[in-house]
């Protein structure tokens, strides 16, 4: 099967290649990237180098169609709702990791993204590839809406508690740290390494985009109207995301019985690791692994759920996932390519 | 002044020599350290080499209290009740890091500190110091028990809203994060390089020994009881803390007018900052510093404030703090020795 | 084809099992750690929980010979030399990442590791792995000396030219920085977070047991006696080591004809990756992957040539290059298992 | 005195306004900045948030000449050519952090900056401010060229062996490493976080603006001609620089003696600590300091002396060296609002 890459300077398109590389059925037969097209992606990436040598071609959607089974768009926010239709018209599948096609509603895209949305055509055609909880969707649908690093270790931490009925909805508190690699390649102050080294930066407070993507999944789910408060921070590391999350439950249950309802929920789901009791995960454990791992701890005084779920930005939080989802499109098994341990220390 | 420092070969006393150091009236004169007494602190800190060449000496209170003004205690949790009640004997002014005599409570302190409480006498005699707050009972004091690193950046972003009577008691969450430095320079693989690089980790859930702290300060200036919840994480970095504090306000009330609740309630405190709306503190923009600045933010879809509060742990979080005691013990300006910008980048 | 792993809680064993995983025919049969025995790998590796449980065995030669074909001794120098021979008797092949046997000089050990050397039998046998050179020997061996991680950098830099004629053996300075892990899981102030963050530290100067293992391996394929000058430093990462290394060339060459030589001399050795002229690597560049990338630079003003040699002193400079030489000892592709790209960013 | 600093928002001017603004005489007036004019220092530096709040002004010599008695140009290389020479013949004294006047030679200008030198004039009255040598001159002067971050670190580790006799001018090789704030506040690929990170990197190999600068001293306080080989590499730090510098030894000497030699040669000199034998410096060990130390060694083997020394490049490597010439030129006592430990951890 051949894949093509566009947006192929990036991060998440970086980290598609290596994940591709290891995968025993696709093979990356073309990387897009308008900016540098006419190069080799060795040249921008020199880790590449006498490895992956291929050239970056401009965007051509004939080309891309007829020589791919699939197209992965790591392109940002505003680009791919261009893109996807000719694609999709070219009777291509298509994995979008870009957040144009997530949101349902065009006027919550519009209002968090301060940009005008991609049409409802395709916004109802995309579905969301949150593999754990849409597989179905997913495996009867060609077009993808690849979830947002933050929703996905978010939704995944809070979608037990949330469907229990244990949980008080108006209490939903998410604390958000991840690693810089998450703002890309793109060069800004805030990713400048002598004012993130050595230092802990809260951003975005109250109006980060990933905040309608996270309610929106868990209204869906709960069937309630749910508003969360969301802090995302900067951690000087370059890879992961923790999300602590606070819920205060309706009923009494102890940290054990919690656990139990959290390992019964995933027992199908092998990227989701449910930690045992006292044992909180901490986000080097996943480092450039597909898994989401997840602690849990109710405080008996406040009788308040603490949720610690970890990824790796870049694979749980894009481009594994991303792959997770084309193994379902394809009906492949769910860890194809996938099968790697953490890189620990 | 002459000033003496006991447990000399930890981070906080290389902290009050560095600060000591720069202060116009107080003169080191006393290293004390049991462990490697008969050495020279150079050897233990190279970084002093040729610039403050100085013996360790075995604890004597003796010739502690005839040789010194005031003794610094930078001693563990259970060394400082044993040796505070013979120095304050000496009639020598006191100021201990440790927890030892923070909690008012002997049961609290067994509880949360898992050892036998220091006598009710002597909890009795010690005076909290947090300068923002107790500066009278502090001048009138010969005693101080200077506050942790956590409570001092909790409890100074959350009194003002506390004493405001806006805040919903029943909602405080603090998510606190800490650069690694505040856990001492004893060996443990939680403060291993490698374990620690490149990784943010959640520790001790529910049961971290400054809970108490923060709920006895917060109790007895709102005059209700309160219980919260305190997660506590460890960040790649050697300085800094941050809390990030989720409150429910009872009225509706913009951010604008937090702030300047805020900036009223602090306006003679020079080393607390309040940050203009939009201006989010980050951890580095205040290290090497004794100041603590807060940001404050609003959100008017759930009426909860989000306060981020951040110190320097070893200077306004342990060292810094104790010499602004001393300072007010002294009845000196109490930005004496303090004055510096932080260290940035 | 079934493997064991003794000294299974060390930073190689761990990397070890995670390069196991990924390898089509390798199966990890046995862990053993006499310190942890009883245990559970992922108590001790939490990372690994749900993934890999496994028993932590104590040391039975005869179980683990029964049941293995080949064993990894992850063990610390100065164990190794006891474990070997009864494992060898046992009939099972045997990859030892320790010290113990590199040397073939008992005096040279003595001298350097400042402890008794193993019997010079098995110093005989011992073939040193460094797969590049020594693939004949080690196809026909049962017993291989891995390389250490400082001198598989240090070596596959400087073999082209030493072997050239070209080099001046006199001038030869080695200046080499690693990653914190080298360094091991066992703590120390050395790798203490709050001393290494931030820091750069020479250690060891003049007297590091690796220089006496370089020397040998030079002076053998040069067949001129070579005495080098050898800094390490210690840089905060966790990984990678980079050698920077200086050596006078005797005739006027020029750096492209340098890179000409060094590309003829590695072109079958798929893990060593030349880089093109003015592209020096860096560490980063091959994080988590079994490759050598080298840069390459003749200063003409001082008739100097500078190797930059990078390796992931976990990955090539120790596990990774103990599968590749598993590989040959099975007479399989040097690849197989091996061929992940690097983690980037 | 009143002092003004140019190019108000790179790190070097951050630099200095922590330093004056410690600084018992000198105060800060005027702070220029073309790009920012208009703005509060404090919004590009948050840090300085209620500390130091003061206006960002465009660049009219009149005013700055009228209202200050001290210029410090804190602009990028290139600029301060210009800039020079009306503030000079406005009566008022000059210190330039750049490049534009450290090179006598406006040929070798030219060749290693690539660009137009400054007028010969100018060049001839500038002084070298390399205090701890040139302090006669200085105090003469009221135009100093402020040395370069590497050539302080790798000049003050030579000067001593270089003036002795002992040294082989043929085989000094500096091996230098900096953390990354020396590439300034401007935003480039080199200095973006997730590349940075968990990565050292050799650049410019060969082709170092500080080589000439480096030879210039060397051959001017040799009487010899000197050409060195220097690579550069940057360390994931923000601050520190350390330089391992190789050079051999016409006649057999001991460490010990090297030591004395050092120690002799700086005992005036309070900025420079020689380590005892064994005590290598670590850059940390400066950090936020005016320090400069060194440690040595002499490997018999090789007969070749391994100098170690370490400054925090925006201290003694650019601000404080430009606070400790402006005490020169005012001929305050040297350590002048210099006294500061460093900051350690």
């Amino acid at each position: 099967m051949k894949a093509a890459i566009i947006g192929g300077t990036g991060y998440g398109a970086v980290e598609l290649i290596r994940l591709i590389n290891k995968h025993p059925v696709l093979n990356l037969n073309t990387i897009i990237s308008n900016s540098q097209a006419g190069g080799n992606i060795s040249e921008v990436y020199p880790h590449l180098t006498d490895s992956i040598e291929m050239p970056l071609d401009p965007f051509d959607v004939d080309q891309i169609c007829e020589n791919n089974d699939i197209v992965f768009l790591a392109t940002p926010s505003g680009v791919s709702k261009k893109l996807v239709p000719p694609i999709l018209g070219g009777g291509v599948k298509c994995i979008d990791l870009s957040g144009d096609f997530r949101l349902k509603s065009p006027e919550q895209y519009e209002s968090w993204y301060k940009d005008t949305a991609a049409s409802e055509d395709y916004l109802a055609q995309a579905v969301y590839g949150l593999s754990e909880i849409y597989s179905e969707k997913i495996k009867a649908s060609s077009f993808i809406a690849n979830p947002g690093c933050y929703p996905t270790a978010s939704i995944l931490g809070l979608l037990p508690i949330v469907k229990s009925d244990l949980a008080d909805y108006h209490s939903i508190i998410i604390d958000a740290k991840s690693g810089v690699s998450g703002a890309g390649r793109g060069l800004s102050l805030g990713s400048h390494y002598a004012e993130i080294n050595e230092n802990i930066k809260a951003y975005k407070l109250g109006s980060h985009q990933h905040i309608p993507e996270i309610e929106q999944i868990l209204q869906d789910e709960s069937g309630f109207p749910i508003t969360i408060s969301f802090t995302t921070h900067l951690v000087p590391m370059t890879r992961g995301i923790m999300c602590t999350t606070y819920v205060n439950v309706k009923e009494s249950i102890s940290t054990d019985e919690v656990i139990q309802l959290y390992k019964n929920f995933y027992q199908d789901h092998p990227f989701v690791r449910v930690r045992p009791k006292g044992c909180t995960p901490s986000t080097k454990e996943v480092l450039g692994s597909n898994y989401c791992d997840i602690g849990l701890y109710v405080d008996k005084r406040t009788n308040r759920l603490t949720i610690v779920s970890v990824i790796d930005n870049l694979v749980k939080g894009a481009s594994g996932q991303a792959i997770q989802n084309a193994n379902l499109l394809f009906d492949w098994d769910i860890r194809t390519g996938l099968n790697d341990l953490p890189v620990y220390p």
